[in-house]
């Protein structure tokens, strides 16, 4: 891992992820490891019936999930130390259905120093599934430390 | 599963969940789903050495999956529709390690129709450890499906 | 979590659950959690000679252990304590395919105080598939904890 | 795999398992599975007020299932053709809890030929914890393939 | 399990495996146990470029580790002792596609003893899948337990 | 992902990798991937009377696939295109347990044109874990994409 610090990162930049594929194997899992099992991702038999939903979908939060990836190995895996801050908006536009491809187009919109350790940074992450739909949007804010003075 | 519907929530309601130990099996599971494998996470030597953590802990979006459940489990598996609209706010206060019991304290913050058939619903989810400590704030927002008019 | 004791179940109540799609994961991670990787349920080319099977099914055991949930969901994540006691009888009548989708139609079949603290309830459970088939029968007796007196 | 048939299966046989140790890992895979996260497994903080479980403990139906893949590696796997018929009676005699190692001794104590094409063969499986507790009772029941006449 | 010992290892012995197919769900289950998330086998629209692969396919190392176990089920697991000890030679000569079933047919190719308690063994095993194409050599070597004398 | 080439490597280049804790969870999940569930790696009471381990290890080939991911992300992840074209020799020195921390020193130790597309390249892996023990030799063969010419 390089070893990136929060002065090299520059407002406006532009990031575009690599793709993952989401699968029912990662929906899953993803119950394995949370619980949520709501019929809107196991059941395709009401999904039928349902208003919005043709067929069972991933979890928004597993859309999300794999959001904050893209960004770790765009940005975060880059960088000295990070800590998640936490998010400051999400919005679910469009259901990712099981084979759908997404990837993530990320721009840092504002960095901030903190304190003497910690500076703040928020990337604005759009998620894009293969038809070229936005099925995701997530500010992301996060901590980078700050480079050591020599 | 019950059929609640947008009218029968009531602004100021508080829910309490039940709780989830957070483990090792869950991090690994999630990375399955996702590939976030941060050293953060999976990584005991480096954690060592980490500014905060003392050990590898839960990824951040797997708390907040957990704390999508617990709201599932009191509101949103008893509905009769409903869809993940977003988040507005949410942050990583504390971190989860293996082991750590958490659950969720909610408050439904604001309730307003959106169209005939959507009304829009504002969860605050305070995620509590077993030391209570707030590990997590989440402003969730779901779409929950309007009552059907006689 | 409701609190419903012993005394709250009715011999005769009928519940039906919500359903869910049996997936090839489930079988894959249902390997993971038992090793029964049997070629019944992993490989294509031996079924496509079986006398029986068209191709992989969901072990026995996976299906049962879905209608378990099923109750779980319907009676007993609602009573205050509860412990397995066992199974009178399971029958398997139909194998489980990936991508089928079941669901439980259950009926409270006996409701016999054990002591002071627990009560035996059997449940007689029928999993159906979305052609309509009957796919197990599986008579769950459970205990169920009886109402504190004032 | 050899290549046995109902006629080789013999009355009043033993046969004594390979063990097994259940982990934490298993009942969360197993939640991935089936949707079973009962706060009986996965909440260490409930299960200190429990009546019976000190800590949380593997699903009783992933204990079964796993008794289940000892009876395969021992008799089904050495079959030419079998099929699950069900089980007569299962007791859960004692939570097995993560860490606990449990083996099966097996009995045949029943075979009855059921049609040219296959026996019917009652299997009594005692499953023994690391402390020798019997934890579970199942009487599994299966169709094994009889062998073609010359 | 049986109790072989190295001295019950004869070179030229051939064994052909029980087969597996190996589904997407392998993928995502040895990318939880790994972290082995290369768009290789993830990513469904960077494979429809890709100069060899049509879509996502196994990792090499997750059919090696099939190939493994194929060589436990007919050799490994009757042995009283053994040890892996590495291997001498490995090529990936096809992918293996969500839905290829694979076998191994295998052979003793040496046998030596090394010391008074374990001899040397190398086992050629040879992947196939359904169409017949070698997809995997894997020159295995394994330490096998000796026959205490008596 | 950044672009490197064939021509990009250069012979005697060591990279270190980041390190993963090695987890029962991990071991459990590639049973479920893989099937592989000998007594080595899930048995505890086997392994107390075992000649050479104290207790459950990770499977040899999941070190292997760990230790595949490390060179995935110092170099394969780096590079244009790349097919894993084998092992020339993979050595098992030390078993890995549950909580044991493990890292790769690689070298390139060949680079060699191939063809007008591709290039063979040998990276010596050596897996270390947290005391200092190597546990795993992996000669890796892998086919890196040549630079197009202009």
């Amino acid at each position: 891992m390089k070893q990136l610090y929060f002065e090299d990162l520059v407002v406006g930049t532009e990031y575009t992820s690599r793709g993952r594929t989401i699968t029912d194997a990662d929906i899953r899992l993803f119950i394995g490891a949370t619980g949520d099992d709501h019929p809107h991702h196991t059941d395709a038999e009401y999904c039928k019936n349902h208003p919005v939903f043709e067929r069972p979908c991933a979890q928004g939060v597993l859309v999300l999930s794999v959001s904050d990836t893209f960004f770790a190995y765009e940005i975060g895996f880059n960088l000295a130390h990070s800590l998640n801050y936490g998010h400051d908006k999400i919005r679910y536009l469009q259901p990712v259905y099981d084979g759908d491809t997404v990837h993530s187009v990320m721009r840092i919109a504002a960095c901030e120093p903190k304190d003497a350790t910690w500076g703040r940074v928020v990337v604005e992450c759009n998620v894009i599934n293969q038809k070229g739909q936005l099925v995701l949007v997530n500010h992301q804010v996060i901590l980078a430390g700050r480079r050591p003075s020599a």
